[in-house]
């Protein structure tokens, strides 16, 4: 029992090491005046976001706590604000690193590309090591106390997760609102509209693009990431709880206590394989910046499997029946990774290059297509692990899977925040003026990290599929047994469109949220050019502020509503028709959102590297400013939204419903 | 017992009136001699295609066919082929009066609107009436020469909706690949590059366009809704056959056999009720044809809720408990209509409208977004019309309810198929040259019939999703008791997974289907404008017959794929997994399929009235040419293929995977 103590302690360790990456990491250059001038208008552009949008949900963290306390049990409402504090912090501080590590990538880089690989490697690594660690201190520390002090720590523990899951889900919609208004907005009009090339420091959004890619692809995919590894643990430790017949499954020295602790230990080892793996990536320094990533995440992966193997083999005669199901889990997180790269970045992308030659509307088809095509791999993996890991573990095993698979954290977050450095890299250099042959190499660094950022997005879906499955086998078995769940039962089936619903609801919700904005960003930005004499000619300065300011105001308006509905509509479903139709709902919610997200993030991603692709060929058919060009641009605008906000606003939205109906299940 | 040998003597009376219906149709002026050569082309196309289609489909049956008398029976067999020859009989009938009907609608409306609609829709009844008189025929034949035999009925009647189902998959996957390359690849090439008018003679995909209209939306839409109507009632009396407790549900009166047959005689009353409000609309011929039709289809509710009053109220002490069943399906219908036809022709077009003014990306994000959003009160719908009718009727009320919403198939199908004639006749005008006042009228029928098409397809959704539902319901009852059906099985959730995943699977290969078909349309197209000399001139004529072939060729053979995986994955599945694993791969398909099919249809739809708005309206800044148009033409084009193509497909997918899961389920 007193081993328990180790995960926070390890927890506190790396977020120590974290900080101090981070204190390692303002100590490269960062530039000459011009580029930190830049950095910093995209610093201050973050933060007042962040600031603005952390106040606004402290307000909304307030109600539901109180809720909670009078409801359920100041135990519960405790673990709801530290799973808030958790996450908003891991946010904080990645993206802290983030808008510190994209100025000193962009100085590195005119050094050549490993410096700045390193660069915004080590800046990424910060997002990483801070996700993972603070969900072991988080989660560890408030099991730890409550098991200290007696306290039934396992069912309120999932109020933890339900923190945890809340910032997210307002994180995630309102940065990538933020981020594509800002983004779609700067590009009709200063790409489109006035022809000058992206990034360019005329533009009067640029700045506002950038501070979205931080607060949208930074902070929203860590808060996104954070929830799916506390849920993947919350739902194992949950579903060991009230497991029957233990020992018969694990063998002798099998017990509950030992099942509750084992996703935490699982993670303290992803979190030492993820911190071995991230060293690695020096080995690796003389390779492509994309081989060196993926060997790191390699190296990241044995390690993990071995020393999960040693850990399982040792504490239980049949732990490898646990094994079986942590190995296929993470196996499935890398293949659903590299399906996911194949379908933004190989033979579809062509299919799209080619449909763009007969014009937008059917580059627009064939991107759908390649979407509604791109779903049925991961999800027969995602068939697959879940058949594996209970035919061996139980429904036990289904939670293990994910916990498996998200285990790394550290390190598959890391080469995940990396993507936005080195986009952010490029766009100060470009802003900058440091020349062709700089941006050149923030370029390469940009293109891997799209890749990454694809095969991150992949891997945020199938572990959002997995746990809140298993959040939803925690949720049925913390219902009263005699609560139908039959699959004919019309509650079920009602309960199953009306998941569905809520979901297609929420998406459609946040589609036009981008579109508003992205109407107010233009007509600014086309005002901005009219208004301010010299703008085009480069003798005056944009309002950029301004700019940030509208993309701010509105994205935090309009995450409201889609987040108050993923929180309200379960409670609404659970005590207005019956526990039956939550259950229903749930699962509703699950199958539609996570081909929403597959169909979503795939297309998008396939979308703009279509684009990339024909602007980099040497053929005046294609390149830039030709018909092919213009088809392939409309098409990466429409993936826009697809990819950054909406598709990923599934992910929590499906976690979210399924830890709010977990809190609720012993009212029900 | 005797009595239900009224229902196929009334199905036989009903086809016999739309033979006569259709013998009345030839009798008006078919016009002069250019009118009618352009029609006989037309005719003449379709009638090729359908001859191919159909040969090509009698190798499919034939195999079904032996393999089900090799595993099954003698009697499911010939149930299966006798369905299946009713589907290509009622779709083979339809087309035949749609191509007789347009040209004489373009005859007509020289002499004025009302004439031109009563041309149209006589035309478009003889599909209605066929449509629900071969239904009560076929179904009611089987039932009763089984009967007579004393074999069992019931369970060997699922064939013959398995048999509809085939064919219409087939057919609407085949006919909408063909209708939307067609009509992409004429646009693509015509309006777009060449910049002539739609409709244009000078056009070589023209024909083919035509020929489109006539075998995707009136023998494709025929094909599905027979099948939803078959598998209503085919559903109903399977449910019945193994319900338990009649009498305490429904009095005294009440028994297995009475249940049996009276889905059979709700849709005679239905059918009576459809061939009187197909007269009222003689009543109504000073109005408005919108105002027209919708009083015609009010008249005939009202009848059939009346005479099904009658019927219940009359034959057992409880039948009102089936009635509120019969009586939510039918508003339930209604009200999905008439949802639909808000999402495609009210605010959400003009939303989409403003989004074209910032370019063809915008009106792509909001016509998606729409569409997101137009899936929610049909969802809504449905789940109330199953809580409501299982609360008064069990699972019987939800199949019931399927029948209520059907049985007056024979009026609703006739406003359907009044669209595609009078789209027709407008091409019949324009490329006859018969002048902007002929046409003017023939587009106000047109318009009407967009709207009637919408909320056609709104109706073809929610009652294939009540259909499915009440097939699997059946399915169900049909398998052991001992065969899990939880929800938190994992294979139930695999099953999901799986039934999602194929589901959008298929709708990546329609999507594709159409792509690939339309590319080969704008090859062609284009090799003819440009390789005969005089013809954009007008002084030589376009070679309209090979575009026909192509799109004819391309659409043939993309139909197996999708036609073969949705016949066979409920069997793979099935027999490789379990029957728990089928169970919910069909209501995984159920809920996806739903899902896409109302976001496609709508989003189609919307996108489709907002180009014909801003065409319509008489400001330079919108209008013919303007951006603003080009960016609703790119949406519109976008569309064709989720309206007409792959969101129809859906419906018919998801109940043909049940009806196979049904057939098979003794196997099981």
């Amino acid at each position: 029992m007193d081993y328990s103590v180790i995960v926070p302690l390890v927890g506190f360790a790396g977020l120590l090491y974290a900080l101090f990456s981070y204190y390692q990491l303002s100590k490269y250059s960062a530039g000459n005046e011009k580029m930190q001038a830049i950095a910093s208008q995209i610093h201050l552009g973050a933060m007042a976001f962040m600031r603005a949008q952390y106040f606004r949900l402290s307000f909304f963290i307030l109600v539901v706590a109180i809720l909670l306390w009078m409801f359920m049990s100041w135990m519960m409402m405790s673990a709801f604000i530290l799973g808030a504090i958790c996450s908003a912090l891991a946010g904080f501080i990645g993206m802290k690193a983030a808008v510190k590590g994209n100025v000193r990538t962009a100085e590195a880089a005119q050094t050549g590309i490993a410096k700045a690989l390193q660069v915004a490697f080590d800046s990424g690594s910060v997002m990483g090591l801070s996700v993972a660690s603070l969900g072991l201190l988080g989660l560890g520390l408030i099991h730890y106390v409550f098991e200290w002090f007696s306290l039934s720590s396992v069912s309120v523990i999932s109020g933890f997760s339900m923190g945890a899951s809340s910032i997210a889900l307002f994180a995630r919609v309102g940065g990538g609102i933020f981020t594509k208004a800002a983004d779609v907005g700067s590009d009709l009009v200063g790409k489109v509209e006035a022809g000058i090339p992206e990034d360019d420091p005329r533009n009067p959004g640029v700045i506002a693009d950038n501070v979205g890619d931080n607060v949208g692809d930074v902070a929203g995919m860590g808060a996104d990431i954070f929830e799916s590894y506390v849920g993947a643990m919350v739902a194992s430790m949950a579903i060991a709880a009230t497991m029957g017949g233990i020992q018969v499954y694990f063998g002798e020295s099998a017990t509950s206590e030992l099942l509750i602790l084992l996703p935490l230990f699982i993670c303290v080892a992803g979190l030492a394989a993820s911190f071995l793996g991230l060293f690695s990536v020096n080995l690796f320094k003389s390779l492509s910046p994309a081989t060196a990533l993926f060997f790191s995440q390699i190296v990241g992966a044995i390690l993990f499997l071995v020393i999960t193997g040693v850990l399982l083999f040792s504490t239980m005669e049949m732990g490898w029946k646990i094994y079986v199901a942590i190995f296929v889990g993470h196996i499935a997180g890398l293949l659903i990774g590299k399906i996911t790269e194949y379908y933004t970045s190989s033979k579809p992308i062509f299919k799209i290059v080619k449909a763009s030659k007969t014009g937008p509307a059917t580059n627009i088809i064939s991107g759908i297509a390649v979407g509604l095509e791109s779903c049925f791999a991961p999800l027969l993996f995602i068939v697959a692990t879940i058949l594996t890991s209970y035919q061996f573990a139980g429904l036990y095993g289904i939670a293990m899977a994910a916990v498996g698979m998200l285990a790394t954290v550290g390190l598959t977050m890391t080469i995940d925040a990396y993507g936005p450095v080195a986009d952010n890299a490029g766009g100060i250099v470009e802003m900058s003026g440091l020349g062709p042959s700089v941006r050149k190499i923030t370029d390469q660094l940009d293109s891997v990290g799209n890749t990454t950022a694809a095969i991150g997005k992949g891997f945020a879906i199938g572990s959002a599929a997995l746990t809140a499955l298993a959040l939803f086998v925690a949720f049925k078995q913390a219902v009263s047994s005699s609560v139908s769940m039959d699959i004919t039962d019309p509650y079920v089936v009602v309960g199953l469109f009306l998941g569905s619903a809520i979901v297609l609801f929420a998406a459609s919700l946040t589609m036009n949220s981008v579109g508003k904005t992205a109407e107010k960003m233009v007509e600014e930005i086309r005002r901005q050019f009219k208004e301010i004499t010299g703008l085009m000619e480069g003798t005056a300065v944009p309002d950029t502020r301004r700019c940030v300011d509208i993309a701010a105001k509105a994205s935090l308006k309009e995450m409201i509503f889609p987040g108050v509905l993923a929180v309200v509509s379960p409670v609404l479903i659970g005590f207005g028709l019956n526990a039956t139709a939550l259950a229903g709902t749930l699962v509703g919610a699950l199958i539609t959102g996570v081909a929403l997200a597959l169909l979503m993030a795939n297309a998008g991603g396939a979308w703009d590297n279509a684009k990339k692709y024909v602007e980099s060929v040497d053929d005046p058919a294609l390149g830039k400013g030709s018909a092919v060009h213009q088809a392939a641009v409309i098409g990466d605008t429409v993936g826009d939204p697809f990819k950054d906000t909406t598709g990923p606003a599934m992910n929590i939205l499906i976690k979210l419903m399924s830890i709010v109906a977990l809190v609720i299940a012993p009212l029900l």
